[in-house]
């Protein structure tokens, strides 16, 4: 998010505007924790992992209450617009703000790839790259020990870092929301890799499934048709860092500009959007109305490349 | 390219056509150095920088004899289509045969993009994140001894390495062969971020400039009013090699089951690319007429985020 | 391992002795898969993970009777000696052949690093440094969500890693075989960063304490007076695999190397060692005696850097 | 050097007693630029290349009359002793600070590893890795152009990184001021690995070599008998940078709390030094008297491997 926050700043001096950041999203804007960002601060900022304006979490602002407070201390403040960079939760709040009449663009930025109307928020390259490695790394040493390998990516509602994962990391399974394979066909999936004299395999599982991936660890564990040995790795938090790859960097400072420069144009309640190779704006409310569905010729080619 | 390979081996075994691979390309074809891909042979090559396939440069097939004895070659082995994954020279290559009457499909790998008529050749993301990842290094410990970096980053005619790299990396300054800066503009553009007081800057140079970059290090040594202490990173083949990144993987595992189902389709003298998110088909001889511009926008952008 | 490979066979090379390597460890000692290995097949094998001679388990050389048939074959092939490189169970077979009078040197190979007699064992820092890189991941988007982060790293019944990884990736608690921590002390030690106003905080566990990691999550998830919201990463086979580190191929070179000159010079039933920076040999009894333990001023110097 | 600063920040918690960084090294000392470093400010750190107090140079502190002023410094601020951490330099500059019986210990920090007297300084490890993460991208695709790649690495007057890329990166020819070979000499051995039949061969050129690399190249592109098309990469400050490694991490960590703990034991005109895997503490006269040399077994191990 860095090159976005970056991108939005230099824009702003480019057109003689003050860009104000508000730390810790919408916890700071309650807090009015405002302060003016300059050149300086946003320079050597594009290869860190993580924002350098930091997050929270916070109820209050999901109350209407909580939501005029934050238009009241934007309007202390002087705040013309606001360009929100964030996932569902961040949109939604807004979108409430945008209803009350202040300007507002949103940014998609999510590991999880769920908004709907952008085929990409920014950072999923980025973690689709460190799952990837993970993966590789694993297949370093798997070739001859018999076991297979379940591991479980982020993603929240949507399978598309799985799927993802399963094409491009070389899987042999992939359970996701959108397509949930049953612990069973799990098991029968690796019986087959097995049976077929495969020397191991790797199965990825979507957080979003309706079981817990160490029950279906343990549930592989007694099925004696498994024939592998099963081996857990269950990725957590270390898909949400480190330093952007080139195509984050490259989108996210294309949709800070792009945010920056709707936002002076009068526009709000719309977010940045990526359309093959081009920037759109789309209404928030279809962004955020339901999950992003994943191309069903993924799954196909899941199914060819697993071969 | 590993993953187009893999791709192109895998999506054979749905349709039940073999595929065979030839060894350093076309001095492969010429001595006959076929063999059969398996599907255990295409398995865990997805992470390796490189081919499997190995390249190699044979002047014999740029002359019409040689390029008969490589049609030979192929027929003799009973092939029906070859899929050529490369650059300019490759794809000539492979138009030559077309022309010939054999049918051949072609896949965009060069790292340079220089490719016309698609928005990204196979290699370019992963040559791109190594340059990024060489120039956070640099920046790293660039902040106190007023320095100033040049790089030169790859690409022959092409500057598109080098413009994303000054967006994506942070430079000062860019020169490619598309909007050439004099050795002189270069040297006042360092002296002017002296002035400004920028702690140190940083110089992208493409290799397909008219001048030698270790000429312009000795010329902007010689310059009094640079101010900086100039410093030369020359990367190489380093920008060739690494295990591709996940936007790779995928650009080259979708491209080889495209170019796969042209071939079967019957389609000749045909590439790959990508267009927005979807993949066309495109003469080959549209590829290689001239080198792929860069879209101006992106020179705008340089220019705004060096502020 | 791979360095040490090819340092054994170059070393070879040098004293005009041949080389022959073993697929898949004793599995392949039983069945008599032995091939030569020339200069040409270890070369470009330095930045693999893994090993190109494979690993395997057998159950059957751990009995008499396969132990007398893995000398027969090694007595078959003109055998003269053998280098065995990995863990405590490998040594143990190397142990039982050199016992029947067959000249075996082992090099330590191990991420564990739990032999005795060795500061180092191949394989560690390159580990240790996969998990620090996870970490640092982790700690990017840490900084604000106050929650803890519960890790679990290698090392079967030694917590060299999991102590590292607590020292040199910045964690509140770590809890290991020799010093383990009960699930209440953690949960305290949590509890503690949290009034004290930590952001996050890391607990790091080492697989060979008493109780599952995930057991210890639910736990955690269900004592209120933690604070932090809990967050599991459980690392697994990413920690074996992956470009081996500069200093492990330093370490295998010359262990490679130090263990073809015991062998030349009639030593058997000895591991090389480091010691200092020195390389030594001691008796593979030794080594495999005990786990190795940890210097008591590590889990001091983790106790002073998480003030 | 972040994880020595850490490591002396939280000892002085530990003996409750103050720690003040100074900002870019001695020009920060004549300027007065102290300021507190509490628990916080060295927390997540650790991860970051270069060093958070930053570097410069200045002359003035070369002078009699700067150091004079410099030790006024210290005592208008009721500092009672000066860790220093860096190279040849910044250690000569504490020797002056000592001998006008200002308490002073020195850490070694210097990627050249030049430092006589220990066994390695702060950042060679993790220059070393970056080195060897180029050189195994330029072999990925170097086995079949016939190319020989010349590296230039850093040292300045030694030798070490160059001669330990050659024998961990699988160098054909190694050239460094403690054995420095000719032009001619690189010539023949280039030619002769190519009538071997190499596919490819690399030289790796120390920086301090007596003649430029540029000058090199340029030479062995017009000696016929060479056979290869010669590349050339230049490091330069990317070896600088990045992330520490584990080793460099705990070297830094155990120096720094021995630093701490050998100035609060009344020691001056001392530094750390690394023996074995102990940690001792050596006069720094001693350290700056000359060049460390290179164990002579490394360039016949370097011989060895090439073969």
């Amino acid at each position: 998010m860095n090159a976005a926050i970056r991108a939005v700043v230099r824009t702003g001096l480019e057109y003689g505007i003050e860009v104000y950041g508000i730390r810790q999203g919408y916890l700071g804007l309650l807090n009015g924790d405002f302060h003016k960002l300059t050149s300086f601060e946003v320079s050597g900022i594009l290869q860190r992992g993580g924002t350098i304006l930091q997050t929270a979490r916070t109820d209050e602002f999901k109350t209407p209450l909580g939501q005029k407070k934050g238009l009241r201390r934007l309007n202390e403040k002087g705040i013309e617009g606001l360009i929100i960079i964030g996932g569902d939760g961040s949109l939604r709040g807004g979108l409430a703000l945008h209803k009350m009449e202040f300007p507002v663009v949103g940014v998609p930025g999510s590991i999880d790839n769920d908004l709907d109307g952008t085929n990409m928020s920014i950072g999923v390259d980025t973690a689709l790259n460190t799952i990837l490695d993970s993966l590789d790394r694993i297949r370093d040493t798997a070739s001859s020990h018999t076991r297979a390998f379940v591991i479980e990516v982020m993603g929240r509602n949507c399978g598309y870092l799985a799927i993802m994962t399963a094409i491009l990391g070389g899987a042999e399974v992939v359970s996701t929301p959108e397509r949930e394979l049953s612990m069973q066909d799990i098991a029968s999936a690796l019986a087959d890799a097995y049976e077929r004299g495969k020397s191991h395999a790797i199965a990825v599982i979507a957080e979003g499934v309706s079981y817990e991936t160490t029950d279906l660890v343990n549930y592989l564990r007694n099925q004696s048709e498994v024939g592998f040995d099963i081996r857990l790795t269950l990725l957590g938090h270390i898909q949400r860092g480190g330093s952007p790859t080139a195509f984050d960097r490259l989108l996210a400072t294309r949709m800070g500009v792009k945010a920056f420069e709707a936002l002076r144009e009068g526009q709000s309640g719309v977010m940045v959007a990526l359309d093959g190779r081009d920037l759109t704006l789309i209404p928030i409310e279809k962004a955020i109305a339901k999950s992003r569905e994943i191309n069903p010729s993924y799954f196909e080619l899941a199914r060819i490349l697993s071969r």
